[in-house]
């Protein structure tokens, strides 16, 4: 019971008694290092990111050799460089040919280039090869998040010789519950689960017992598809094939769980008017971080432009009664959260394949009728809450009620239909949404307003 | 290569060619049933999304015994109910013994009463009371999301035996990839993966070969929480364990990518003024959709009667310039944009768990700054184009771009300040985002916007 006691499920409570012995000068080696092997690869991992430059690389070179190219896949690519610019040329190549091609991918991409020139030279040739090959599929394809470490089987072996094989490889395999079944050439031809291997007997033959119904992903797919075949087929791993549909990687749950994170985040970024980013909040440079506003921001200022002439082209009627500025805000308001409520929806539905482009009729039929309840139901309260705050002036009262209920109406429309349209036309729904709706439903409520304003109040 | 040639990655294909058989009439059946037992189980659920009654019905009696529990368990809770219902009570006792814990929970919490308890009748004792005790767990909890079907191993066991185990049990298990060492009273000591085990002599002791490095749930434990271990832990699944560390269920990974997509759709849900629903949108009463957003939308447009008290109380000043009203929905549309970059970031980075609450003063120095460039070069574009637009008024130009810089400042303030304030409470910030934070510049920017004016114009 020892371990579980000094483990908490945070790792709080360990990572507080390794930052004592760390924080020691000089450390005391032995304690350290047996408590280290007794964490966790990840948690040894994030001891790093509160160390500073010194300690980092004794405690680096304080981890066994076995496990020091595990917690090097962990640490933060800023450590990771800390890291590699104070080993030597021969230490850096052991560790980088220890790790996976996926985190190996993963950690070149991040270096500058005179630490990637380094690392490449210090690799063996085959290792070099291959990261040069998965480093040039597109961003965010299924062959930039693959990795090339899977069990293969051949379809005519049995299944005492498929165990053999797991039993020579798999230690440097990143999964070995699904093994691929391929014929001469890589050709794919099935996978089997290590469940129906150990369920099976020694005798029979992979080919029979495989499971031929394949669910595979090429290697120019996108992330996002890839993880919706996850999420769909309750997959622990995928086949990752060329156009002749010859294996070249596989694709891992552990992955996915990080790029589904990451994609939801985007539609969040995108829906918020930024451009979506990688880095963490607070490593991430200011410009940069202002960058990835700033157009936006422009954009959708200058789209307020047209705001401004509406209402300047009303400017008698205000001039008349301008009682009606106070409420600008309020009808531009709910509009805009009324059609960002039905954008939101459609935005997810759409994203979790739950509205196709042509449930369009559906989709606007059924945002009417919501518009009308929610307006119906705003509209009685604001034309009490008007009625008594302006000398209850009932026409005033009455103009503001209708616009705001038609407002909220339209609003819904507009926001169930542009997320359907863009997606009809092949753009990103959530990168519509934020600019072009609500210019839209901003000027449709100031132009429904006072329309009817006009029309009610005579002016 | 038939099946492979038949099945596509989406299944779209597929789906076709099975629609067409059972849209005979009547339907020949061995065709039919030949194509359904080569197809994917959820590819079977899904084809039954698109028939009526009747032929649901058909087509699920068609299904295998062996194949029929599984394909059930991915069918939409709709349809479950038509099959229920279209059933013998023994059939369904057999179809519901036959589903996993978890599944036959989530089954069960979906259905109506008189199902319900139609379903328990027909089902084993065991069985029925598992799923009472699962049904208490608090929703979203561990507790609820967990299975009982999980291989547990005795610490004294050896790695023969284990195995032995695995081939006896395992069947019937949701997963066997990480299995799970117990003591007396199921007391919780050690988790080893079949991974260990495969690479392990057949005569060693599992107590000696086992993970004790515990990462482990209580029942009790949020699913957030849970989906964080999984991110950050890279896991396949997670014991559940009660107040004595008795394991009580597992988590698997396929359940967490479902619980991943849901709280991320959960947080957007929020930010955009929603109620968080679970049901897909185009299966969601009109009411209850209306319903979902009615109270935000009600709070936000009473809240908005506050700008409407700002814009009287400045009425003298706008008689005077009336100009001045056309650039409210401008300045507070892009305070409200600047706001909501920053509070989605800030939100975003507390979900992932790269922002707390301690980094406050690090985050509002940071939004100063950001909100300093984007407000400057706004500002500069935005002089330009009031200079020109307003008969080169420069006095009015400085005014609204003035206004336009400190709201852009104290908009990325807000922003930021209130969802960490929101998480030090222990509100959740995504929930307190849309309506105060918007109230908030909006007032802002009014407030900012009228004092600025007053004094530059001498109103």
């Amino acid at each position: 019971m020892s371990l579980t006691q000094i483990k908490t499920e945070t790792g709080d409570f360990v990572n507080e008694a390794v930052l004592e012995l760390i924080n020691e000068n000089p450390i005391t080696i032995t304690p350290l290092h047996d408590l280290l092997i007794k964490m966790n690869t990840v948690d040894i991992a994030e001891v790093f990111e509160s160390l500073d430059k010194e300690k980092t690389i004794q405690v680096f070179r304080l981890l066994p050799k076995s496990l020091a190219a595990d917690v090097f896949s962990y640490i933060v690519p800023r450590t990771q460089q800390v890291i590699v610019e104070a080993l030597t040329d021969g230490e850096v190549g052991k560790i980088i040919n220890e790790l996976y091609m996926d985190d190996a991918v993963d950690f070149i991409e991040e270096m500058p280039a005179n630490v990637v020139e380094r690392v490449l030279k210090n690799i063996y040739d085959d290792k070099r090869q291959l990261i040069n090959q998965l480093l040039q599929y597109p961003e965010d394809s299924a062959g930039s998040i693959m990795t090339t470490e899977y069990i293969a089987l051949r379809e005519d072996a049995s299944v005492r010789e498929a165990f053999d094989t797991i039993r020579a490889t798999g230690v440097n395999k990143e999964t070995i519950y699904t093994c691929f079944v391929i014929r001469r050439d890589r050709l794919l031809v099935g996978v089997i689960s290590a469940k129906t291997l150990l369920l099976s007997k020694p005798q029979d033959r992979i080919g029979d017992i495989m499971d031929a119904r394949l669910i595979l992903a090429h290697t120019t797919d996108d992330q996002e598809n890839i993880a919706d075949l996850f999420r769909k087929y309750d997959l622990l791993s995928l086949p990752v094939v060329d156009k002749e549909q010859r294996l070249v990687g596989i694709v891992t749950v552990d992955d996915i769980v990080k790029v589904i994170g990451e994609e939801f985040g985007e539609d969040i970024e995108k829906m918020a008017a930024l451009n979506p980013s990688y880095e963490p909040y607070l490593d991430s440079k200011i410009f940069r971080l202002a960058g990835n506003r700033i157009v936006w921001l422009m954009v959708l200022m200058l789209s307020a432009t047209l705001t401004g002439y509406i209402i300047s082209s009303f400017e008698e009627s205000l001039a008349v009664m301008p009682a009606l500025v106070a409420f600008i805000p309020m009808l531009m308001g709910t509009g805009g959260n009324a059609g960002s409520q039905a954008s939101t929806l459609i935005i997810r539905g759409i994203a979790l394949g739950e509205i196709q482009p042509r449930d369009i009729v559906r989709v606007i039929w059924r945002e009417v009728r919501i518009g009308l309840i929610c307006g119906t139901a705003l509209g009685l309260v604001n034309f009490i809450r008007v009625y008594i705050t302006n000398s209850q002036d009932a026409m005033l009262s009455l103009a503001v009620t209708l616009s705001l209920i038609v407002t909220v109406i339209l609003a819904k429309s507009v926001g169930c239909l542009l997320p359907l349209a863009a997606r009809k036309l092949g753009i990103d729904p959530a990168l519509l949404a934020a600019p072009l709706i609500s210019t839209l439903i901003d000027c449709t409520s100031l132009l429904v307003y006072f329309t009817i304003a006009r029309m009610i109040l005579q002016i």
